[in-house]
């Protein structure tokens, strides 16, 4: 089962590409959340790089949570838990940081991920899909895995020339600048903002430093 | 007595199957639960790959705990503590992931493990089995260890052809490929989901938050 | 009065035995308690796998605190430390297990520990007492020492085989399967469970969650 | 797209000028916030100089918040995630300290950074700008990157002499000794203090410590 | 100035005695106070042996504070730093541990150290003075230090004899076997226990846990 | 315009004095604050005896604070952050303690630093100033950037036998043997302690214990 696609959409789980010296594989990023208190916990033998790119995925999410659908209050209640397996296997670099980024939105939408899409591209802090190395090798893991639709970032497009052709016949192929596009390629349903009012801001900001919802002494703050 | 089955169904307490170069070996994982804040200890001279197997085991039952029969209020006010003896021998590797989750569901759910059941297999964040390796040895550990029952993971079934007859012959070699069905063998009685209303999850965030579970003040972060 | 069993029965200190290239000697554990917040301290020059046995032991006595005599909420207002003299020698292995956790059942229950009885043994989470190496130089250093009584793992009784007979006759040798066993022999009085009612333990999980203790608020948390 | 000016004014997005054995290049740091407790994390494999300059880069921002026009009570509220792709490179040296600051003040006060303006300079806790390395290499860059100015360090200034005339003719390179001409320079607007009244301290300092912003209480601390 | 006694008695400050390769010398240790949390911080170029032997010794004053006239209560609120001077020169061993617990009570109880006392000895949680190496060497120190009254642990009586007759005429030198006689031999003023009730342990372990010092809550804990 | 003097007197900035093995310089010690909860943070590219001296600086002023004219509560809803520029060059040793002294005691009295004093000295806890090297290489560099006064610890006045008598010339050079001397020629105005209550004493300690200032509270943890 492994190097193949999923079965079904799946919420929160993420098929990546991974590039090793042997070839081309597909990575799952598994994602789930508990009730907590806004940790983040990584695993599946994650070198710094990679880890760091779910550091990145991650703030990128809470930074835009309400225009993604996502309550900012919900991050205060919830750890979120990103696993890479197989356990045993060391993993590094930032190609999976769309993948990883997906995997969360989904999880916290509750937005199942299209179980037949794949993608490799690193993202910066501002959604900006950043190119990756071994495409050749991903894109020929993702043909054998059964994967339908694979989503890269647009700076490797000059990359596709070296592909060859049966790759591409077989494979739907997306160039991709903003993280937006990803989530509009790979998730089942649009993203829609939720409504955040002042006093919404005004209660959770009130909950974080500690003090009470009081409107009387939030007034006093700012006078 | 290392190396042999229990005298009698335990909770908290599995037998797993480990495989070194001098050959396989019956593996106890125990878990016992204190009152605490959340905290997971784990010990027994565990490598890096196993603690995160039991990361990966404790957040999988966290992130089902309804519907495994575990109260999500739980975690907050208990600490768990994960021993692999004997203390002195390392140990690596993420193919004790099936028996580390079932402790932890065994333990918080009070429900005994089966004396007669060792298992082996890695296990991901969404509960599916995946492949090991050293069945071989880790199979003879059981036969040799008084173990009737061995639950594999399904994509190790092929190695079975590889396994002496009268190993095959006196063990009931189960493959399985998600945890449910872990929990269904190894355990002694099923496990049941538990009710979990809107106002227990309300109460159980305000908790977490560090705010009073006042039905208004909850109100007021949601228009 | 290194090498010596000391002269009075004592509250936390507990005498186990060591085993180096050099021999065997007497080694003291030592534990004390003072207002704290939970926090366990181990100095004494340890290495990893004596500071595991030492959570372990920890872990062993909270999780059964009522049925040792042992108010669980002692730990919420307790720190620990357990110390092993001299300061200037490593130390490492799991065989001071049943020690460590005498001394830590000694000092929360202020039931002193027969100063002429010595034990070695590792101790599982469930209180299973564990084999250990070294027993003939163990004995010895005993016998030089003044020691009357030394607890043994009962998986070690094989060993006694090859001790000298002189040791055997000037030693009392008793096996021991479980910790309860050791408690029995080795504590002045017996331990006897406390009470501990459901209000009891609702008071302490409140206070754990930083919850008030408020009867209503937890009836919310139920239903 | 990398080694590009970006195509807009970006709130939190800063050009720095980084400086390899291979040549200069432009470096994108990124600045995001999020509700949180006042933690700030910072990515994209970057070395202790790197690091620490980020540090230092936060402190003069939080100790003449007021000034540069930023509710000091926001930083116990907000987390901050400085960024700086690719994530596989490793970064270092203090250089990029006019950068750090600048991308830090343009994002809590939402004031736009001019996408044509580059800048190297290493700062110090007071706003002193220090001079760096590699000013050819970093300017070359600046120019093949399509940047209009580039701000340098005055002490800096000396080594222009060597610089060839099309790129000084190609850039408008400003000398800089305080970190406010770094802002008059790079951010769209100037820069305008808040009102902050002894009462929104004592608010602050009150909501620091744990305790009410009781008047009676605050008076208490002071005769 | 180094390695000449103090010129007058003071508080929290005690005189050791070091050994190195190149022979003995007055060590100083510095131990102050201030408004905290109960943090307790250590410095001097100190290595592992030497801060555990402060920890211990923190420990055991913090387990009989109340005989030795210090209010528990006020490790809450109160942050300890121990230094060692010089800070270049690396420091190690557990043979300044009385000198380090004669420190911390000199310190909480107000109550100078003699000015010409200088010690050695290692201390044990209970407070046994253990024996130490390179007593001819400190003795040479302590003498040229102009020390008068030099306490060594009575298991090192034995090494007298090799001590030039000159030294042991120069100086008092005093076996000691227990901190108390420590305490009683270098501090000015002797040691009085305060008074504690009940109420005050219930106040003190209702800050703890953070629960309202309230009889009726407290009650509720127990029946 | 490093190695040269500032241009006028400056809050929480002190010339140090830096030895090398390529001669002397002088080192600006730059000091902070910003509302926060009594966190220090130190950067500059400092090796850890650095790093302690500034630790050793900081209890010293905290523990005297009320005489140097320092309110206590000030410690806990404030960060600092010290700072050694230039951020790439390592730096090591204790012999900058009385400079972090006097930028910590400048910066939270707001008393500005003396522009043309350097000084050089390592601080004990007790504000003892002991001795230092390189104090040729220092002085010389002090003279070359415009230093009028250098403060040297008294013990390294025998070097001064070695000093060119130009720059015993050019200098003012005053030996000190404590940090009141230091504060005394180093600070633009003298320091005068703040009066500092009972009351005050007692609201700071509830403050610190999570506990409310209420005074009959406080009478039950006494008598
Ligand atoms: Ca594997
Ligand atoms: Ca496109
Ligand atoms: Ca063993
Ligand atoms: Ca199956
Ligand atoms: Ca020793
Ligand atoms: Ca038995
Ligand atoms: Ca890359
Ligand atoms: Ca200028
Ligand atoms: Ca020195
Ligand atoms: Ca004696
Ligand atoms: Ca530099
Ligand atoms: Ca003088």
């Amino acid at each position: 089962r492994f190097g193949l696609a999923d079965e079904e959409d799946q919420i929160g789980a993420v098929t990546g590409l991974a590039w090793t010296e042997t070839g081309g594989d597909l990575l799952t990023i598994e994602a789930v959340q508990m009730p907590g208190r806004g940790m983040m916990k990584v695993t599946g033998n994650l070198r710094d790089v990679m880890k760091e790119s779910i550091q990145a995925a991650s703030s990128l999410v809470r930074s835009r949570a309400v225009m993604l659908g996502i309550k900012p209050s919900q991050f205060n209640t919830t750890d979120i838990h990103v696993h890479v397996p197989d356990g045993a296997t060391p993993k590094d670099g930032p190609s999976a940081g769309i993948a990883m980024t997906t995997a969360i939105v989904s999880l916290l939408t509750g937005n199942p991920v299209r179980r037949d899409v794949a993608m490799t591209g690193e993202v910066s802090l501002r959604g900006r899909v950043l190119p990756i190395g071994g495409l050749k090798e991903k894109l020929l893991a993702a043909l054998r895995g059964g994967i339908k639709t694979v989503l890269i970032p647009e700076e490797n497009e000059k990359d596709l020339a070296e592909i060859p052709d049966n790759v591409k016949e077989g494979l739907r192929i997306v160039p991709v600048t903003d993280i937006n596009e990803v989530f509009a390629r790979a998730l089942t349903r649009p993203l829609t903002p939720i409504e955040w009012s002042d006093e919404d801001e005004a209660a959770l900001q009130a909950s974080l430093s500690g003090k009470p919802a009081d409107p009387d002494a939030a007034e006093s703050l700012r006078h």
